[in-house]
């Protein structure tokens, strides 16, 4: 099925175009003039900036044709158009962290993260909606209002959170890359919702330095693409421009080579049905190629969900970092925050250090399950993206922001890495994603893994076809 | 002035030691049969060891001693006896980590750190005496008794602690190396009441696995010798045990390169007037020497300290620790653990963060003072070992004990490693230690610093003489 004309910032991968600017047939002017044209056309009705960086991103990308005219690469991601979440720094940018007021200039600073993809000059297109501090599934903001996923044929429905717009900028066609980050699904929720891909990374690989925190023990930063191979593609630039060049390298792997678990505990409890319907059809395709595949149980999601559904880490890290930095902001926060951050004060040191010791735990033996399995596949998320009208109150909000976040956040508590990749529509017509999970530090082979699937059953772009609501 | 002869388990350097066993001139057994009588000899009087490895290590010095006659040579410390705080686990001896009663077996698994000495055939003479779960600086304990220090001429003085038996070890001629951990200043405070030089690592530097944690934020394994030179030998042999030769190296440095800083805030306040008339002797001799020498301001101590003061980390970590680990222990605590570890479910999670953010923000602002200079001096304790008289109430030792760790606390708190050394005797008679402070991982500088200034001001025993409580 063709995509819409509007989703059309590229069709080309990641790799394709930067092949293309590097031979001239291509501009970065181009394809940030489009880019601008894309925002003008729907970020009305898609809201996905908090801050839109049209006269910025142009100037750079004006320079980086100047610089490929003059043969000077300075790596792999150098012009193309990356949208940032609203929690990074990026010099000469405001951070809002989705609060009501923007935070003070030192934020701007460039981490790691950022700085690897400015030192090769990939072009920021824009500071992308977030939920305030990061601290919610489903990309509700009371602030700045809630980006709309234009796949919803019947409303306004949510585009995932906490990275808001991260997936909305890869639809709307301003952004060909968009960072996030993923304490507890961060990434994978909303890329499951706007049918992108999106990788969560180890705790502890991409420095957190410069980005405004929500849980000190468990953010990530991670990015979504369109597809497995572009993500694979960014992660590999960004790797080598860390300094970690021989890490990077993503290894060649077959459908054929790869044991995959499937989880039948916990993770399908309370399932859409028309989600698992999706899920099921593709699981049987893999599962009819795959060298193994099997039903297994994974122990301890129970034990680290309930950790999660008191609070976790992230309520008292939260509430901490409020009042050492922000104190003023608490009474200002966001209702849906404010929920999760009320109560931080009662959970005592040593209750937070058990919940500590038990995710820990929870996570080394859950570790067992890959003596067997290459990788353990579940779905991204178990339910669609919810309609706004049905969070209209405090306690249905907590109940789908919990079963929204609750496949996600297994890979957060237990210290793992994880990926997701749109594999289909639901009856709704809504993207369904299929996440896969590994090892700590073992991003290369579960990209790999998760390309040799994407290759099996065809790339997000091809299999979900138009965007209802980017017609016209 | 000649040691008392009972301190002759050796008057050479363990790297002189190393030699004359690989010459053959002297034997393992030799050493063990001879530390064997000291034991025998001076067991009762000072109450050192927990465990006693005397069948063991005998058989080990024999094995050692086949081995080099046979030219096999598995390390540096190689038939030199050890004494093993009692909270590591050693293979084949009960841990008690000072509590009333044996932990179960599986605590009795080496770590990395027992296994840098066992793997290089270190000989084990058994586990030293400490303080409850390693919670205080002065060395009492209620269940087995407080070990007593021989240097007193006027009555039961404690060793310091929390590694109470680790030092005495070295003076009653039953090791020539000490392990101990330091968490507050567990390595630093009992080297320095007996008269022996004392390395607290990095935190992170040494793993703490297979050790009983007092407080995962802070605890770090150390060792004690009987002088720096032996501090050094011994540290750069269990570093190439551990994997890391090439960064184990310490460097040659003399002390006309030496710029030393010497705080004169909080590390003299309440002083001893004999304690800090003997280290500013030290001191006035070794400015005369150094490149630069200078009193500055170490920011951020009273900040720490106040921390440290309110319970810590350590309250809170030990607390969840034991309710997770050992919940019947709790109730039969040693009161002046009781003492700390009570109150620590009051301190909320939000505190608890607080905290562990002052901290890390005081020890990073801290560092700014090493721009300036190499190495930071003060008294290591600025109070001399007390008497257990003077600790009968509980009051009188929580004031007694915080001021023991205060000065050794703050590497703990900022993150930094440091040394302790023998530098002379009160007017009571009492040895004296200095402390070197220095950033994060400069462990092998440190120890060069304290080789500098070791051969300039001369070794502990030539400098302490012999101990009066070991006389005849």
């Amino acid at each position: 099925m063709p995509l819409g004309e509007n989703m059309q910032l590229e069709k080309r991968s990641l790799e394709e175009l930067s092949r293309a600017l590097r031979s001239r047939e291509l501009s970065s002017t181009g394809l940030i003039e489009k880019a601008q044209a894309n925002y003008d056309r729907w970020e009305p009705a898609l809201n996905v900036y908090k801050t839109w960086n049209g006269e910025g991103a142009r100037k750079q990308a004006q320079a980086v044709d100047l610089l490929l005219d003059s043969n000077i690469d300075l790596g792999p991601l150098m012009g193309l158009p990356v949208s940032v979440k609203d929690l990074f720094g990026v010099p000469g940018l405001p951070v809002f962290a989705g609060s009501d007021s923007a935070l003070p200039q030192q934020y701007s600073a460039a981490g790691p993260v950022v700085q690897s993809v400015l030192s090769q000059l990939g072009v920021i297109t824009g500071k992308s909606h977030t939920v305030e501090f990061a601290f919610g599934g489903l990309g509700v903001n009371a602030h700045w209002g809630t980006p709309v996923n234009p796949w919803s044929a019947d409303g306004h429905r949510v585009p995932g959170g906490s990275s808001a717009g991260a997936g909305l900028s890869l639809l709307q066609g301003t952004a060909l890359l968009a960072l996030g980050t993923d304490t507890a699904g961060s990434v994978r929720v909303p890329a499951s919702f706007t049918g992108q891909a999106g990788l969560k990374t180890t705790i502890g690989r991409w420095s957190g330095k410069h980005i405004v925190p929500l849980s000190s023990s468990l953010d990530t930063p991670g990015i979504l693409a369109r597809h497995v191979q572009d993500l694979a593609f960014a992660f590999a630039a960004m790797e080598a421009a860390m300094g970690r060049q021989a890490a990077s390298q993503i290894p060649e792997l077959e459908l054929a080579d790869l044991r995959i678990g499937v989880p039948e505990n916990f993770f399908w409890d309370d399932a859409d049905a028309s989600v698992a319907e999706v899920t099921d059809a593709v699981l049987s395709k893999l599962g009819a190629k795959a060298k193994a595949f099997r039903r297994t149980t994974l122990q301890g999601c129970d034990t680290a969900f309930d950790v999660f559904r008191a609070g976790g880490l992230a309520a008292p890290e939260l509430s901490q970092y409020m009042q050492a930095h922000f104190p003023e902001k608490i009474a200002r926060l966001d209702p849906v925050v404010q929920l999760r951050v009320a109560g931080a004060q009662q959970v005592s040191s040593v209750e937070y250090l058990r919940r500590k010791a038990v995710l820990q735990q929870s996570g080394e033996e859950g570790l067992g399950v890959f003596r067997e399995f290459d990788v353990l596949v579940t779905p991204t998320v178990a339910i669609p993206p919810p309609l706004m009208s049905e969070l209209q109150d405090v306690e249905a909000y907590g109940r789908i922001n919990m079963l929204a976040l609750r496949n996600t956040v297994i890979a957060n508590l237990f210290g793992w890495c994880a990926i997701t990749l749109p594999i289909g529509r639901d009856k709704r017509g809504l993207p369904v994603g299929l996440q896969l999970m590994g090892p700590p530090n073992t991003e290369e082979r579960l990209l790999a893994m998760g390309l040799a699937i994407e290759q099996f059953i065809g790339q997000g772009p091809d299999i979900l076809g138009p965007v209802p609501g980017l017609a016209g």
